[in-house]
């Protein structure tokens, strides 16, 4: 998906929703617990019902890794349930590594399960996120700033230069591509950074995570929006999780479109 | 597996190595290349040419997950092969993400496939590294210096108090539990900071790629080695890659049984 393509369907669907499928088997409603396929019945069913409201889905894979060979087929079959060119589909594997074990990675989500965009993690800089760009159409989504408590201990360590260490991480990023392939990962409880994420950043993609369940606030990102949009923004338990009961599809569509109508509102 | 076990184990094989088992498809001998389980049995030939000088197998979770299903398949079955307590079992998966979703990791990599080891992305912070320490008995092994040429763009940046990133990075880490639980990886190639790196970590386990195909030399790693040797070595293309004809489990013997004997000497 291009970012042409993004931009469109986040213009029609009126939304810049990505509903994250951290499917825990362990909170599955009980209807669904004691079925033979129940996570994926349920990510069929979230897909659905939100299908309407969304712009993306994010498959959180550790949550199929720690199931094994079931995961992996899980998330195959998930990924082919989603509607082509209806919602862009990121695998958030965080992955990184040298550049041979980089092009590895790039092979197992953007060939054998084909997302459109994978999350990797740039600690290990250039050479860890070039193999990812030799996708065409396919997108990097690298750690910025994360909305965890941890941001502090290498995130936002300050540089004799001057810039933190996220900033230095995204440029160094930003460098080796363009926003046509290239988003960050922008914590949504980070506020007070948010003006110098655009700054680095001025036209790329945002991903973003922490609204809800994490305390970010929708209204609070405003200021990181471009006359592209801009930004994606991922609500997972609030929405999946949104009843337990028999009634957890028609929830989680009313979650979902709450917060449609909010970024809506946000969208000119 | 304990630090005493694996240091006897050490001490018993005189050997540090650590076998990587990066198998990729496309580089099976001709002899293997068109049995319906090419990976598997390579990587059974290889585990039992190479067991006797090897202390470790590392498996690099990429070339596994790139074949999809199958790969897991294989990853599950190749982890069984390795007998307990004969070799330390490596995930190579860096993975790194927040809490409730690194406990996840924690579950696929320490709980489905049973290694006893995970490598580890410490960007993210504290909350990204301790779900895998509440494992006793498995190691985190967390990423300090690497050897590739991507290291420059965040390890080795310099901060306001005069560290370095990855220096920085090792030492939020080494709060966070002992040296019973937490090892750091370490590139070969990076010969100018092992001193400060055994400064930061000076009773950790390192594990150390990047001899050989990389370019590191064994002889240089002498300086970082402790009372309880402290270093594991890992080499995987110059073994398991030593001949591409069907005397490539004897080749890997030979390449193994090499470096085993160099390492012999440098164990005290």
């Amino acid at each position: 998906m291009t970012k042409a393509e993004l931009v469109e369907l986040i213009k029609r669907k009126k939304s810049f929703l990505c509903v994250g499928l951290d499917t825990d088997p362990d909170k599955l409603p009980a209807s669904l617990k004691n079925t033979p396929d129940g996570v994926f019945e349920f990510n069929k069913a979230i897909i659905e019902s939100t299908l309407p409201f969304a712009v993306s889905y994010k498959l959180n894979i550790a949550f199929y890794e720690a199931m094994g060979i079931e995961g992996w087929d899980i998330l195959q079959r998930t990924v082919d349930l989603i509607p082509p060119g209806e919602a862009l589909i990121i695998a958030d594997a965080k992955r990184g590594d040298i550049g041979n074990t980089a092009a590895r990675y790039g092979k197992a989500f953007f060939e054998t399960l084909n997302c459109d965009a994978i999350t990797v993690n740039p600690y290990m800089g250039e050479d860890s996120i070039t193999p990812f760009l030799d996708y065409k159409g396919k997108w990097s989504i690298v750690l910025g700033l994360t909305s965890n408590k941890g941001a502090k201990d290498i995130e936002l360590l300050k540089l004799q230069d001057g810039r933190y260490v996220f900033e230095a991480a995204m440029e160094a990023t930003a460098k080796l591509g363009s926003s046509e392939q290239i988003m960050f990962v922008v914590g949504a409880t980070q506020t007070e950074y948010l003006g110098r994420i655009r700054k680095v950043a001025p036209d790329h993609f945002l991903l973003i995570p922490g609204v809800g369940a994490q305390g970010g606030k929708l209204k609070d990102l405003q200021v990181l929006m471009t006359s592209e949009v801009g930004v994606l923004v991922n609500s997972s338990r609030q929405i999946i999780y949104a009843s337990s009961g028999k009634d957890f599809a028609e929830a989680s569509a009313i979650e979902a479109e709450k917060l449609q109508v909010q970024m809506g509102d946000m969208i000119t």
